[in-house]
Order: structure tokens, then sequence, then C-alpha cells
């Protein structure tokens, strides 16, 4: 069994490797001067079961052909089997034509690791699990919330609420409530009119609790800070949030940093970069659940 | 029949459409605030023969995910034939493995084109002729040399010789020399020992001859430039250089307008930006050979 960690998340990589009681295996994936990607691998892998760590986070792209060529290599190399740890999955939220002529880009990944020549997808909090059937491959499915809702159940809040910012989150906010032994609330957006602002409407009574917001993937934060902030003026008495897969593009860091949010709870399968830091956010390692799926 | 752009050659795909007597098909290829790709058809294709000008130049594997996603977007509006006009294909390098444990990325591009639904490939001057058949679908490979040929023919230079940077090119190098009627030459490096100077022998008479450089692609321009250096100190009254993919990547530009080259004429395969722009460059249009090839 040899594990070898792509450009997206060494860091993880090598919690994972130390987790099944190994070391990485030796490569070098780097960049010719007009921008294609070398790859070497230094040691041999024939015969053996390998594991590939990459999340397709940003530069997605990128990341996406770092796998695929990986996948290329070690195939023509004779692995036995290659797995891919793709803790996030990037373009999942291409998931469906929601307009005419629309791209199903989160089918279309599917189909380029497949082509590469994987034989096995390990991932993690997928936008939608309708996702895994894009496979014919075997996918497992791993699940954030265990891990996010111990970190507060170690807290010991007291009268807490369980949020979903959006109707599309309810079940997760569910899983979540369930494990605290608390209720849930729904942030139930509308727009009256095309062109007329938002309302927040808030279902569930937040009046005096402690509020844990819970979304899949964070991106630029819109959503979770106007949800936080609707929260704290409808009376709730702070607000907490959580999410698997942070994102956090353009002016996600602001927005939180300026929000009523107390503390962001993510998971590492994007590492956060340094220029992302804040004080207000706390990552928790999915290592130890990837090393079990292992 | 309908011809689109992608981001990589506008300019090209315009005069393309132009030369066929149509304009481009309206769609918007952006990107999401954390990278991904979003493509917008704005027309319907429905029942079309459909035309997708793309390089995979740098950046390549943006490029290559832009196109990956319209072919998909493409083909589930129900296009009648998705055909790829790719002029200078990225990756092509990639094409064999040197050593073990390579990948062939080269197979990996054309697999993947495939498998997001292309019917059929144009392209120019491969870096190997044998991609072709790395690919089950038709692709009609042009060739650049009559272009190159035609300039230099215009020219009435006198006392020619086509000369070949490497050994790898000769063949490219005889095409030339037959439309110019003249002698061919063949820079033959060899490096006696590891870690010792290359010597560059010139086989062939160039003493007070004009000499013509042609390569496929002229990446960090090295080769090229030692070449006409090499040309000039051995007798050559001038040099020209050409190539068909004027790649130029990093220190491509400093080291031609230092180099002995007094014009180097490219083709527009790939489109040269401002910042690379250099008063010894001529650029050539591919738009009517590709479009004879629609
Ligand atoms: N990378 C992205 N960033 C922002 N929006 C996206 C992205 N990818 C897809 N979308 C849009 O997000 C919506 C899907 O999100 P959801 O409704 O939460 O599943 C669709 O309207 C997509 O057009
Ligand atoms: N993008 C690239 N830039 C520079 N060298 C490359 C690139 N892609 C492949 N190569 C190398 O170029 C060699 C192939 O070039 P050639 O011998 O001219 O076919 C191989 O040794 C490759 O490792």
């Amino acid at each position: 069994l040899k594990v070898f960690s792509l450009n997206s998340n060494p860091k993880l990589a090598e919690e994972i490797a130390d987790h099944i009681g190994t070391t990485l295996g030796k490569c070098t994936v780097s960049r010719f001067s007009d921008g294609e990607i070398q790859i070497n691998i230094e040691e041999s892998i024939r015969g053996s079961e390998v594991y590939v760590v990459q999340s397709t986070s940003a530069p997605v792209n990128q990341h996406i052909m770092e796998l695929l060529i990986m996948i290329d290599a070690l195939k023509r190399a004779s692995a036995k089997s290659i797995n891919i740890v793709m803790p996030y999955y990037g373009y999942a939220r291409q998931d469906r034509k929601a307009r005419s002529r629309e791209p199903i880009a989160a089918k279309l990944v599917a189909d380029l690791i497949e082509t590469a020549g994987a034989n096995r997808v390990i991932t993690l909090d997928l936008h939608a699990p309708q996702i895994q059937g894009f496979f014919n491959i075997p996918i497992d499915h791993l699940q954030g919330v265990p891990i996010l809702s111990s970190y507060f159940e170690a807290k010991n809040l007291e009268d807490l609420i369980v949020v979903s910012p959006d109707h599309g989150g309810v079940t997760r906010a569910r899983k979540m409530a369930d494990r605290l032994k608390s209720p849930i609330g729904i942030i139930d957006k509308r727009r009256p009119r095309p062109n007329v602002a938002e309302i927040m409407n808030i279902i569930g009574n937040i009046e005096g609790k402690t509020a844990i917001l819970i979304d899949d993937i964070i991106d630029t934060a819109g959503t979770i800070t106007l949800a936080a902030n609707a929260l704290i003026e409808n009376g709730a008495k702070e607000v907490y949030a959580c999410c698997t897969h942070p994102v956090l593009s353009g002016p996600a860091i602001e927005r939180i940093n300026n929000s009523q949010i107390k503390e962001l709870v993510i998971s590492n399968s994007i590492p956060l970069p340094e220029e992302k830091y804040s004080g207000k956010i706390t990552a928790l390692s999915v290592a130890p659940l990837i090393g079990e799926a292992i």
C-alpha cells in the first residue's frame, strides 16, 4: 500500500499516511517552463495498491489535470489498483442542467477520472449525494457531520439550535441536531419580486439560543454571514458556523471577520492558506476519518 | 454550421468564421469566484454541426478544461456533431514513455476529448504525427510548412539553405527545402560526456548562405537561438527562423532579441500576447488553411 500526494493538500496527505502507519511515496509534481505539468514517480509501484490524495480545490483545473496525469502514469507503471482520495470534489455544484445548454461538469469530472484509469474514489460530503451515481467505479462517500458535531459537543454549549442557512441543507442540519440533541431551524430566504432585496425569514425559535449554522461548502461566505447576522438581529444569543469544505474565495474572509459569527469551524479537506488565516477559524482534521476508510 | 471560440485564440476563431462566411456563435466562458469555469451557450445549437476553436496553449490546464466542459455542454444540448479545431495541441511532447513511470499525457488528452464527446478533431503540425493514432475519432492533421514556405518564397532570397535545429526535425526541413528548391543542413548536437558542454557540429555547406531554421515548436528558444548563432559563427550570411507553434515561454523573447536571428516567422496557432511583441517576429495566419479543412 502506497500513498502519494499531489499539490493540493500535502499536509493532509502526510497526516493520512501517518494515520495508517506509512510515509508518503516519493514523487515530484512540477511544471515545465510553459506551464505543462511534469510528474516523476520516484519509486516502483508495480503491483502496489496506490492511494493518491488530491482535493480538486483552487486552482481547480490545475489540480484536476495533476490528478488525471498521475493516474495515467500509475496505470502505465502497472499499479495493482489506483485509489483516489479526493476530500473536496471540485465542480460539484455543476451537477445538473438548471438551464438550457448548461454543462454537467461534475459528471464530466467523474468520466475523466474513470477514463484516466482510477479504480476507486474516496470522497467527503459531496455537494449532492447523487454525484455518487456519476461513477461506475466504487465510491466511498464519507460524512463530515460527526467530526464537526464532536467538536461542538466538547464545548458543552447550552440551549443549542442547529440552523440550516437554506432549504437545501436541512437534512445535514438534522443530522447534526440529532448528535447534539438539539432542535433545528431554517433560514427561509425568498425574493418577493425580481430585483427586490431578499427577505430572511427564520423558521424555528432562536430567542436567546446559541445557534450553529452548518453548510457543506462556504465559498464567498455571503449566505452564511447574512444568515448569522439575521440570527443575532432576531434574538439569538450567539452564532457559530461550520462547514466541511472551506472554499473561502473572494471576499469570504473579510465577510467572516466583519460578521456576527463568533467562531467558524471547518475541516482540512481544503487547506487554509496563510493569507486566509483568521482568528475566528478552527480547522479539524479529516485524516483519521479517511485513514479508517483506507 | 456554427463556430464557437473559447478563450485561447478568439482572434483566430473570428478569422476562421470570416473565412467560411459566418460569424462566431454567442457564448460566454467566464469563471466563478473560486476559479471554476462557467460556460453559457447563448444560442440554440440543437441539430447543428458545431466547430469549437481552442488551442491548448498556456494556461494549458485551464484551456483543456474549458474545451472539455464546452464539449459536454454541446453534447447535452443535442449538437449534431462536435468538431474541435485545436491548432496547437498541448502536452504533445509527453507522447511516449521515455523513462520508467512517465505518463503519456498526449494520449490522456486524446482520451479526455473523446470521453467528453467530441466527434472530430482538426489540428496542425502535431509534435509527433503518431498522436493521430491516439484518437479513435477522425482527425485532420494540417501542415504549416506550405504557409511558412510561401512567405520565404515571396522574399526572393538567394542562396538558401533550410536547416533543422536537431535530428528530429529533418523531415520537416526536407519538406520546406523541396518547396524552396534549396539544400538542407542539420545541426548535429552531441554531448561527449555527461556534464560536458554540447558540441554543435553543422552538417551541410552553409558558407555565405542565407539559412532558414525550421522547427515545429519554439518554447524557451534555447535550441533555435544557439543554432542560429552557431550558423553565423560558421560562415552563414544571415539566419531566419520559423516555426508553427510559438509557445515562447520564459526567456524566449529575450533570447530571440539577443540572438543572430534576423527574423522569426511564426503562425498564429498560439496568439502572440502584447508583452511578447518583438520587432523581429512576423505572424502568419492559419485561418485560410483551417477554413478550407472545415
Ligand atoms: N464554482 C461555483 N461558484 C458559484 N456558483 C456556482 C459554482 N458552480 C456552480 N454554481 C452555481 O451554483 C448553483 C448550484 O448550487 P446549489 O443550488 O447550491 O446546488 C447553480 O446555479 C450553479 O450555476
Ligand atoms: N512542456 C514541456 N516543456 C519542456 N519539455 C517537455 C515538455 N513536455 C515534455 N517535455 C520533454 O520533452 C521531451 C520530448 O521532446 P522531443 O524529444 O522533442 O519529442 C521529453 O523528454 C519530455 O520530458
